[in-house]
């Protein structure tokens, strides 16, 4: 099928219109059928109600030749859409046996009996193909009528997108090819502003339209889009690798990584290239920082830990740092940033140390105003570089800001030692 | 006007169709909504598209008596929602000379040269009110059309927040009052399966229609929304304190805190009403257990820190573990585990402490699977207790998982504790 596919998103559930969670499934539909190459023209969200879910149908099948369906196919009472869905798109409802042995099963060795409620998931459209649902009971669905393809799925995150990258994306690819390739790439920038960047490439995004560039919003960071279509994906990657080799040339210094590469994915493996170990010493930021690297696996490498001392008390039980200095600076100082990081520095044993000590909020201590934050960083024998910083907002804003110019100062500093 | 009020919410935006973006926009007016007694039966989300925009306008203007619409007010060509919304209201469009003269001294505050496009943002809807944008340009709109209220907002969630909250709200109150209060609670428990505790109470849960009882799904934890109508907010709360005593008497003993309270938070309540300090000795948890407690104010009163001895050289070097004890052992294992809590009270000198050792993947290590975690807790001079579970899923599910369990383990153990 070649023509123009127009989709929307349907996603029913009362609990939305509530506004009692957030509607991540369309959005996250959304990307794939971005990807796919597909327009979604419409979201449209309805809640629990069969008269409304029908109408809703309805309009979409009128005006849309593609409608994804999320949410409603659960056991309760609540959940309505095969039905909606069999008398919208004048189908019958049949029981799929290999659907209700598994939920059989699933509750046989729980040693749950199974109620009439769960009977209905396994209840499916029956001129339609079925797809199955490796991380819950009901199954998706699709079936074409008048021209509009339907694809039904779970409303539960997990299950929605297990079925839609294992069933959905192969399906779509064999029976709605595209003509054309879209291919995204996003490049991530730090230790500039957002709007030097684009001051630095504003002639590029304005004459730009294939591929073309979209700032995306970040924290303490930028993010660019590139965008191309083309008739193959290697024509699409070779304007976007052009058009990166430009924007490279202007704001190269300030690149850290691409797509889901995350910056201390970036660290890690310049850490791991050198065999440098990282410990951290962190007060404001909690073991905040060193989560960071922790959860990339492999870490283990080398990152030594951290020792986050938070009360006044733990910075002089364990990290050492003199009561005197204490007394005399106080912890939000650059001689008490300077002290933890060359204190855990030698107790982890660790190459480089980096420290953090401040203040969150919501209250001013020490006379030092909210946001007052030291960061020291030790590379080896070399002196503990310590950088004072302003930052504003809530306490999270405060502590999050901190983790992330650490990882700035880090990055930077790594990128310097190495280059000499 | 009192007649039973159903609204709408439009999401104008392409970048929302796209997916670049989630609707948070929705889900908090609908928040709002939901407090004012006023049912949202529909979302509907429309691209930068003057015709499909159109008509997602007209539909609504049919079937609700309440509409909001969020985004399309800015400056560019892409922003159409006011023409849009003169088309299909049969309004005239003009200049508010307030609004204007605003926008023009942002400009000249900045030296910077206003455009013509700037100027459209000041184009109001002739037979309109206008509510005034604190946080940015454009100013939000309320008009009335065919028996149905319209309310523009800019897409931008500050500024849309600003002029909700400052405007819209006591504008509502006046034009729309509701003749009932809706008032909901949400209970959090611990301790306790989804389906169990849902067994306990599942009478209640099919007797009650107000409040009604929904659970809502939760990571480790189960939480029930109880919610209630009534003509006095006093009522409301009446109803909702009397149907929790009767969950309180069956599954009482799992709970820990209401609405926006978090475990961390109750357990920090514990902790400084007994002056008991708390430290952390982790390494697969990787300082993300201290964080939990770091992120709330005031933690510094009993939070002493956390050793997070990640490499197995830090568990030497700075918690002192025996290195014949991990080459026995292993550091996977319920010796290390006690180790590493007896350790970290010493050195942090805390009355309290917890340690976390395990294998979050994604490979197995020193024989034992993914998943195997060890938990130790010390309180005083006690003995120290560790048990050791099995978690499932990702390296980031392990991980957060295992913080879930020693927030649980700790809570219940200080409530037995205290109850001696």
């Amino acid at each position: 099928m070649n023509k123009e596919m127009n989709a929307e998103i349907i996603s029913v559930g009362s609990e939305l219109l509530l506004g009692q969670i957030a509607d991540t499934n369309a959005q996250w539909i959304s990307q794939q059928l971005a990807h796919l190459g597909i327009n979604v023209y419409f979201h449209h969200t309805v809640g629990d109600n069969y008269s409304r879910l029908k109408d809703v149908m309805k309009l979409a099948n009128n005006r849309s030749n593609l409608v994804f369906v999320t949410g409603g196919l659960g056991p309760t009472e609540d959940d309505l859409t095969r039905e909606a869905g069999a008398d919208v798109l004048n189908q019958q409802l049949e029981t799929n046996q290999q659907v209700l042995a598994k939920i059989q099963t699933f509750f046989e060795l729980r040693d749950i009996p199974m109620t009439e409620n769960n009977q209905k998931q396994a209840l499916v459209l029956k001129e339609g193909e079925v797809f199955p649902n490796n991380e819950g009971m009901a199954p998706g669905m699709f079936v074409e009528f008048n021209q509009t393809g339907w694809i039904f799925l779970p409303g539960v995150p997990r299950e929605m997108k297990s079925i839609f990258l294992e069933s959905i994306v192969p399906f779509m690819r064999e029976y709605y090819p595209v003509n054309e390739q879209i291919v995204s790439r996003v490049l991530k920038f730090i230790g500039i502003g957002e709007s030097i960047l684009e001051d630095r490439i504003f002639d590029l995004m304005e004459a730009q339209t294939n591929p073309t560039i979209a700032p995306l919003a970040g924290e303490g960071e930028v993010t660019l889009r590139l965008t191309a279509k083309a008739k193959t994906n290697e024509e699409a990657l070779t304007a976007i690798s052009s058009l990166q080799e430009q924007l490279m040339m202007r704001i190269g210094d300030y690149y850290y990584g691409k797509d889901d590469e995350s910056l201390q994915q970036k660290i890690l493996e310049i850490l791991k290239e050198n065999s440098y170990t990282l410990a951290s010493a962190e007060s404001l930021t909690g073991g905040r920082f060193i989560d960071q690297f922790i959860s990339v696996p492999g870490a283990s490498a080398v990152i030594a830990g951290s020792v986050v001392s938070y009360q006044t008390q733990a910075k002089e039980n364990v990290l050492h740092i003199p009561k005197s200095l204490i007394e005399e600076k106080g912890t939000v100082s650059e001689q008490c940033a300077r002290e933890m990081a060359e204190q855990v520095q030698k107790q982890m044993q660790s190459v480089i140390s980096i420290s953090f000590t401040g203040n969150a909020g919501p209250n001013a201590s020490e006379g030092k105003p909210v946001g007052s934050v030291y960061i020291g960083l030790k590379i080896g024998n070399q002196d503990t570089v310590v950088k004072a910083f302003q930052f504003s907002g809530s306490r999270e804003n405060i502590r999050n800001r901190t983790v992330k110019k650490g990882m700035e100062l880090l990055f930077n500093t790594l990128k310097d030692v190495l280059q000499k």
